[in-house]
């Protein structure tokens, strides 16, 4: 029952399914769904809505609490400031983290605890290192993902583009999105893996109007320092990448704006 | 418990850990572990390997059964074939399904159950629709995944890359990953959403061969038609999308090799 919870997140499953499943009466699944709700609360799990009555059952909302999510940021933090993460040119190689089950698994959660209680049709990111967050983000919100990509591929069908100027270098580039992925009025929450001067997530939002859907929010996993104007500034990072001193040989990482919009607090100021 | 080792899958749990974690006697967690055990083996989630003694613990190894496998591709094969998939120029669209958190779980599992006693370090694919896939393996594989790319990107620091001749267009392509990704000696599961003539697959084999690694195999989510000598004949099919008729507006799906590999039983053959 645990198992089936966990993997269907944000679904109402009936007594009448569990007790089909497992061959048990109403009165002890409703039993065993009082125990879970209990541990899933202790331990930080996420909710567990019992309804009541015949139509009732019970609904898994995971999430994550302030200390775990405090936690993971913080190593996360840690891990990024590794100064043999330095690349030629001042930047930071992050693409191991991003493939990793355990990080991926807590941005996914993070990220969903965030949007708790919004409604979410859809998962939206842009080709390439967006896509395993989304994935994640997805799973945790029980709906579908999209990708927005930068070169057209014959196997996606007819596409909607629109221009964008990226922020950092200001050059026009193009995205574009499959027709039949998305629909219109769909509420899409947006995530990606890094944001310097906003002009992806701003292209985003272009091609979110373009499909008549609605933007629910932005948040990114790292944002970078951005010397100028951003082109968006509703949006959450989970860590911020402040400082590369190239002739140091340091990074400069902190806590982005997450513990601060999710829960109101800062890290170590609780 | 049992989402402790659902989320940590393949690695050994002590008794300890989970005495301290829940605050228990070793005899009681014993005992429930117990009961997970059956409860998994039951269910057809995985096996709960249980070592005895003073370093024990448990280990939880997810699986498929034969029966749910059969399940989940007939139900796969059915929606490929639904003619609203058509594309122009006989292609046939088919990222709804890799963006769906219950079928990427799905694929996840059948392709973690081909390789259940197989060491594998690194899940690998190429950008941009396997990643999902390679995702959703390396969760319940609970290894890192790594994303071969045809473009260079600045924040993957030094790569290696390879040129390889497309099986379908026999054009000369560039596929690069970036050093840092990939150890020397590491097996490796390659993973991709589609084939047609395997000059991708083979140019992953250069690309594994470059990096001194270890490949143990290869399985697609779909192999399309090919008329002519793959290049490649040690891979893994889930489906297999036989004929794509532009005329009559239909397309021929099927089951691909996995069952007959993996369980040694053809869909409806059992």
């Amino acid at each position: 029952m645990t198992r089936y919870l966990l993997e269907h997140p944000r679904t109402l499953v009936s007594l009448k399914f569990f007790g089909e499943r497992y061959g048990s009466a109403k009165s002890s699944i409703s039993e065993d769904l009082g125990i879970l709700k209990r541990t899933f609360q202790d331990r930080g799990t996420g909710i567990l809505e019992t309804l009541p009555g015949a139509t009732g059952g019970a609904r898994f909302i995971p999430y994550i609490l302030r200390e775990e999510a405090e936690e993971f940021i913080e190593r996360i933090v840690g891990e990024v400031s590794d100064e043999s993460r330095l690349l030629p040119g001042g930047y930071v190689y992050l693409s191991d983290l991003l493939s990793r089950p355990d990080v991926l698994r807590q941005v996914g959660r993070l990220i969903a605890t965030q949007y708790l209680n919004q409604d979410i049709d859809t998962v939206m990111t842009v080709a390439t290192k967006g896509i395993p967050i989304a994935q994640s983000v997805a799973t945790y919100l029980n709906v579908p993902f999209v990708i927005v990509r930068n070169d057209s591929h014959i196997t996606e069908g007819p596409t909607v583009s629109v221009n964008y100027v990226s922020g950092s270098s200001k050059r026009i580039e193009k995205m574009e999105l499959s027709r039949r992925s998305l629909q219109e009025g769909a509420n899409v929450l947006v995530v990606d893996d890094f944001m310097r001067g906003g002009g992806t997530l701003n292209g985003i939002r272009s091609l979110i109007n373009e499909f008549n859907a609605h933007l629910v929010g932005m948040t990114v996993f790292a944002e970078g320092e951005f010397n100028g104007n951003r082109l968006v500034d509703d949006y959450t990072s989970l860590i911020k990448v402040n400082a590369v001193d190239v002739n140091d040989q340091t990074i400069a990482a902190q806590s982005g704006n997450y513990l601060s919009t999710v829960f109101g607090t800062e890290m170590g100021n609780k």
